[in-house]
């Protein structure tokens, strides 16, 4: 099936450590559990900026507003649940997403469940890559966004 | 487009302060973390009122069970996910809702995500107005219910 | 109306306490507050196995990765947010699932907002049901998976 829309963007999360406000766009707001080695529990809230190309400092295009979670106890993985907030003269609306990142599969597929303004009850899949992992400071992923329902 | 179903809900928050357990309907579960003065991290979980007016003390003719978190840096912003259960002789089901409250927007629009009992299925776009905001106590919300899809 | 797809599957939810972390399978990331006796606010994630019958030790033939949590003053009641990630032979893809637990009904329906690969963009109700509940330990939901919209 071919999307009635389709762009990709790039998220970039810059976890706070307790001092560097200006840069960071998330924060830890609780910690991992003992249930296992792979940080199963902790939960982090983000405002990330998304931008067209793996550039951090590129302009961003919208904004990721949302939360996941680590949730493996034998190894890496987590939950997303967040909106992406276009508020640009090219695009006004939002779209809410959320699904499993089975981190060890190499793309994995979120479900993007409804959009508002521009995107107007869209529906969709919302493709994601680890473009890099730098220890618990920064990560970035792609995420190709298909929309298949579009009004 | 026109909505198959609109009707007007407002949303009752009364933050526990630890010793309110009669009136309030929210709780603090999360606390704000230091990234920036608004709140960022903040999350907080809700059983509210849904009243047809907006008067605190009108009957309920729903709850709406969900959470919210801050989640900006530089000024006041949250995100929701709830769900709107209606048990009464008129209306039974319950509408799944979430996304980002654009605090600095007029009105914003969550996304309706499905639905079940009388709302079978259906979609649609909730926007969301502050109808008014008393310090960290309570906060009520106009919420516009518009569903697209109905079955 | 008829669902396009059917099945039942059984999700096991063995809280860690702390110790058992070879058999946990979730985990409480914030603690209940003293909003009522029912444990409003206490938030768990888990990555929970999926048996086709209602033994613990079936092989799993799917995950439930996501969280719940309480939030009823006057009683016990929670919400849930989960994916239900399948990897087998048989079936390949995820199911997006969210929804208030109303656990004072026999059953309650949950809202499917979204799938991928097997499951691509379906839509449905998940009527669930608790099949036994140990104390705070470990408990059972037996999950009737009804997709409407299938591709």
């Amino acid at each position: 099936e071919h999307p009635c829309k389709r762009f990709v963007l790039y998220y970039h999360d810059i976890l706070f450590d307790g001092s560097d406000v200006a840069n960071a766009t998330s924060a830890t707001i609780a910690n991992e559990t003992k249930l296992g080695d792979f940080k199963f529990g902790k939960l982090v809230v983000f405002d990330d900026p998304m931008t067209k190309d793996n550039h951090l400092h590129s302009p961003a295009v919208a904004r990721a507003q949302g939360f996941y979670f680590y949730d493996m106890k034998s190894d890496y993985n987590s939950w997303f649940a967040y909106t992406l907030v276009f508020n640009s003269t090219e695009q006004k609306g939002t779209l809410n997403i959320m699904g499993a990142d089975i981190m060890a599969a190499q793309t994995r597929d979120f479900s993007i469940v409804g959009g508002t303004g521009d995107f107007f009850m869209a529906r969709g899949i919302a493709t994601i890559e680890t473009d890099t992992f730098q220890g618990a400071k920064y990560f970035r992923l792609k995420m190709d966004i298909k929309l298949y329902e579009c009004y």
